[in-house]
């Protein structure tokens, strides 16, 4: 299709479409408006890319993405660290943050348990969140995985494996609608299930 | 709403977002995409961005976009190149390649006469277009610019400069699309189709 155009062009149109949920189409119209914006501009995007993948990597203490080695919200010391939250992705501590109404910690799973996909635990970050709490000073554990099977499946398991160790663990409420997705929940359906946490 | 991610992942997800049809949502998930990629593909999608801004120029002959100072089109003998099909954008120039059917060379005007948006004649190559007719060995130009009021004024206009030239000078048929319903057809195509009814 793209043949006849300048050959960088059609090597940047294919690196566009090989993104998720971006077309040939759109990655040609994209790759075109590539050339109309200035040198600088062009440079500076591929910076991003490259620093995205080189300077971002996991917080030694919670696992959310940062480009430090403790993120600002682990750093935080007007947070509650007594309190964590554990959540599948990075995107669902944006999710949390933006409710403005939780002020403890997060501790981030990167996957839900999923032996149909060969994600069992170890390939998960639950040896780190067990590490942080035999440090001690943990009170309570929020398990806010999806309310989808996989997340109820992670949930189920980490509060069997918290029990000996002597701290609260807590679910979200099911106010959210089941099959549904953090990521997209509302900020008042997401407070209300915090608000709502069932203790386990 | 994208606060608490790391910073460059920020900053990949505002470039995408800068990008035309792709919105903050999108632009978030594409640069949680690009930190999943190997690092080769991330270095050579910057590359590719580079690449298309700094080795893509006008061909020096048609002004399509290419890589090289003349572009395959014009350099290749076996086309007729005394058949030149003006038209308004390269992404016009693919459209017609696609066909298969064209065997004449382009030239790309890179806009349509608008004045009401300050896109006067001596901002498109027309300039060049003269020049090469006036080369000789042309004997037809095909204007193939939109069939709406810009690329009909715009065909109009240079087939005006083109009378003295003495150039055989065409317009692309009007009528309906092929695979098309003349119970949808607008009533300026209908019209079109029924005024250019070929007898069989």
């Amino acid at each position: 299709m793209a043949d006849h155009n300048a050959l960088p062009l059609v090597v940047l149109a294919e690196k566009f479409a090989s993104l998720p949920g971006i077309g040939m189409k759109s990655a040609q119209r994209l790759a075109y408006h590539v050339m109309s914006m200035d040198k600088e501009s062009v440079e500076d995007f591929a910076k991003a890319l490259i620093s995205a993948k080189n300077d971002v990597h996991c917080c030694k203490i919670c696992q959310n993405l940062t480009e430090r080695e403790v993120c600002p919200i682990c750093d935080d010391q007007d947070r509650d660290h007594s309190l964590i939250c554990v959540v599948e992705t990075p995107k669902d501590v944006t999710a949390f943050e933006r409710t403005r109404e939780y002020g403890g910690v997060y501790h981030v799973l990167h996957g839900l348990i999923s032996p149909m996909d060969g994600i069992t635990p170890d390939k998960l970050r639950v040896k780190e969140l067990l590490g942080r709490i035999s440090q001690g000073g943990v009170e309570e554990v929020i398990m806010a995985t999806n309310p989808t099977v996989e997340g109820d499946a992670t949930a189920m398991y980490i509060a069997g494996l918290l029990k000996p160790l002597n701290v609260k663990v807590s679910r979200l409420a099911f106010g959210l609608p089941v099959g549904g997705n953090v990521e997209y929940a509302d900020e008042v359906t997401l407070f209300k299930a915090l608000e709502n946490r069932n203790y386990m």
